[in-house]
């Protein structure tokens, strides 16, 4: 068993980094509170006697031998960085999984016949550059190396600038590195384990993603003197497209969910009517026929909805990926160590997107989910309790030792 | 006859100051840009012989001297503020057109029995501070002056240590000065005067206003793991209340009007469903029960349609003035003026709020306008002719000193 007491000290310890102004964190990938959180991740792996590999991405790689010089590493983790108005364990709790898996191996003494790789992956969460999961879609082959350089935030930096800056941009290939296995403890952020009762979710599949930006052109006039019948309103675009996001998830009930979580006005002024609205809709499934008929739906009603009040509708892709079925070997590893350990636990479909969804299509990858009240995530009172988290934890390394073989 | 030319070269060379990204203006009240204008101004001011008296509103009032030193002032300007992504000349053609007055009359050597003071009315614009036409509210006594110092911008900047900051914090009590009469020459900002063909609007009465800012509360939770059932979404209360908005002034057809301009959505994150939505309606007409009727059908359509998406709703009035009537006296002034020189003219109500609107609580007041293409303005396109310019200042010229008697 892992020392459930030990993983919490350290997530109120990491927790302190960057903190929200609600309970939560702040610690925004490629931000100096970044770089703190990953130097005390590092700190705390040299101290359990790891050794750091950094790539070309800032992906950390801590390593700890195995007695097998022949056999690939089993990889362990998930993320550091957070949201803007983001929780305590999204991402934190599998990286300091992760680490707990190794402190506990390090006090029972034993040694795995494959070393054991803790990982952080950068810019999971996307806010401050889309996609998400960036850098391990880098490391899978998704995205090309310079493509993910040139990601700029919302003040036009450029995400290979800021990983310079921060100090983390090491020297290691992307994607450079075989895999035995990957396992990612994650909380769930959504409410089912929760209302079912179960300590452990035992994930077999995640939904599909396309996140489409859109941009709405009007023409900016005076909200005072511009007659009705004249005005181009970008305004009402984006109403009557966020009603049509919400009418095609709703159809497409159950297992499917829209919205718009991110939206620019431009100007941005109380008696100006908007000329441009740039927002950015989300859109998810399990079922990737559904997925596509969904935006085909979007794609084919938002511009006629637009031309209807006379105001221009544009979209690009900026994120996407297809639902990922996870490698039958390691979910059962992760199954059995649930039901060995006594866990109560079910299957689940990941709601979010995990590093583990890109991982899974260049290693046999599986997660194991831990419950989270009231199905609260990316918000500050995104809240667990030690016990959950002492349970996926223990699931954890149960199925890493498993495949990492004694 | 004043001379166009002049008038122009000085709009050209004011318009130098804090440009737009687009040919047109950015230089929002209190600013660095708005300083530099207000120098540029009064350097012009003195040039021309006038003294300064600055209030502790920073509205700016350069006095040529009357022949009778009991006779009250005739006042005439406007503001040198401009929207963020504003015009050229939206609200500087009123303070230039009454500089041209006074260089006209040096030139003539004439000298009138009333003083002439041109103003500069400080924050019109109202998008950095709301509401609009601040400073010649409280010249007019419908705010207090604390309660403008505290008006706060969106970095959480106040009014009052801003206006200390560039320097412009005058002495003089404000509203401590009598008027014999006010005028204002002003842009239409809307389509009128061009599509009939008149090179002249002389304004009758102007719209009322209401500005509401409303606040929609959902909850922040993750776009990807929440069920749709679960979900509060306050991106959607916005659009519910956008369309509502537009409802409600179409349905008051003609002569009224009714958009959202400024929204800010929190977190703004691409996978967070907004917690919280924070934007402003404005609402006018120039019907005094209209104006009440489209407030009070929104104030209980609104929340209730909040209510039944499970997101609550609030909201505060942030901007408000009734429809004027202006002066009798003064109105004829600008018509008699208009029909002496032949001046194509017609009655119009002004579509926007201007600080005229309020002085005519406290003076005699009327405004001349001219004509801007295709009626637009509050768009850094904004564009009016040099014959247009020409002619309002004109009759500006000849209503002030009909009125200043000679
Ligand atoms: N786990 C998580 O919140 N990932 C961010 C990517 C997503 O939006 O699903
Ligand atoms: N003239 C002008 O645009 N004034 C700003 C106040 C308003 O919104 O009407």
């Amino acid at each position: 068993k892992i020392d459930g007491d030990r993983l919490w000290d350290s997530l109120m310890e990491m927790a302190k980094i960057g903190p929200g102004v609600a309970g939560g964190n702040n610690r925004q990938t490629l931000t100096d509170e970044d770089a703190e959180g990953r130097a005390l991740f590092r700190k705390w792996c040299e101290e359990a006697g790891l050794t750091m590999g950094v790539d070309e991405m800032g992906n950390m790689f801590m390593r700890r031998e195995g007695t097998d010089p022949d056999a690939l590493p089993v990889y362990v983790g998930s993320h550091l960085d957070t949201q803007p108005t983001g929780g305590k364990y999204d991402g934190v709790l599998g990286v300091l999984g992760g680490l707990e898996v190794i402190r506990t191996l390090n006090d029972l003494d034993i040694r795995t016949k494959h070393p054991i790789v803790v990982t952080n992956w950068t810019n999971e969460e996307g806010t401050r550059f889309a996609p998400a999961m960036l850098a391990s879609g880098v490391f899978a082959g998704k995205h090309g190396l310079d493509w993910a350089y040139d990601r700029v935030d919302a003040k036009g930096k450029r995400f290979g600038d800021e990983l310079e800056r921060i100090g983390w941009k090491g020297e290691e290939k992307v994607g450079a590195r075989d895999m035995h296995a990957f396992f990612e403890l994650h909380i769930e952020q959504g409410p089912i384990l929760e209302a079912e009762g179960k300590e452990i979710g035992v994930v077999t599949h995640g939904q599909g993603l396309r996140w489409i930006e859109c941009t709405v052109t009007g023409k900016e006039s005076h909200t005072g003197s511009t007659p009705m019948h004249m005005r181009k309103n970008a305004g009402r675009g984006l109403a009557l497209v966020t009603e049509l996001v919400h009418e095609i998830a709703m159809k497409n009930q159950p297992n499917a969910v829209g919205a718009i979580g991110h939206i620019d006005v431009y100007p941005n002024s109380r008696n100006i009517i908007p000329g441009k609205v740039v927002f950015t809709v989300d859109m998810r499934t399990h079922l990737l026929d559904k997925l596509n008929g969904m935006v085909a739906e979007f794609m084919e009603r938002a511009p006629a909805l637009c031309e209807e009040i006379g105001v221009e509708f544009a979209c690009e892709i900026v994120g996407q990926f297809d639902p990922p079925a996870f490698d039958e070997g390691c979910v059962a590893a992760v199954r059995n160590a649930a039901e060995r350990l006594g866990y109560s636990h079910m299957d689940i479909v990941s709601g979010a997107g995990h590093d583990a969804c890109w991982i899974n299509d260049v290693a046999p990858t599986a997660m194991v989910m831990c419950p989270c009240v009231d199905g609260l995530s990316h918000n500050e009172a995104e809240e667990i309790s030690k016990e959950w988290a002492a349970a996926g934890a223990d699931v954890l390394f149960h199925a890493v030792v498993e495949t990492a073989e004694i």
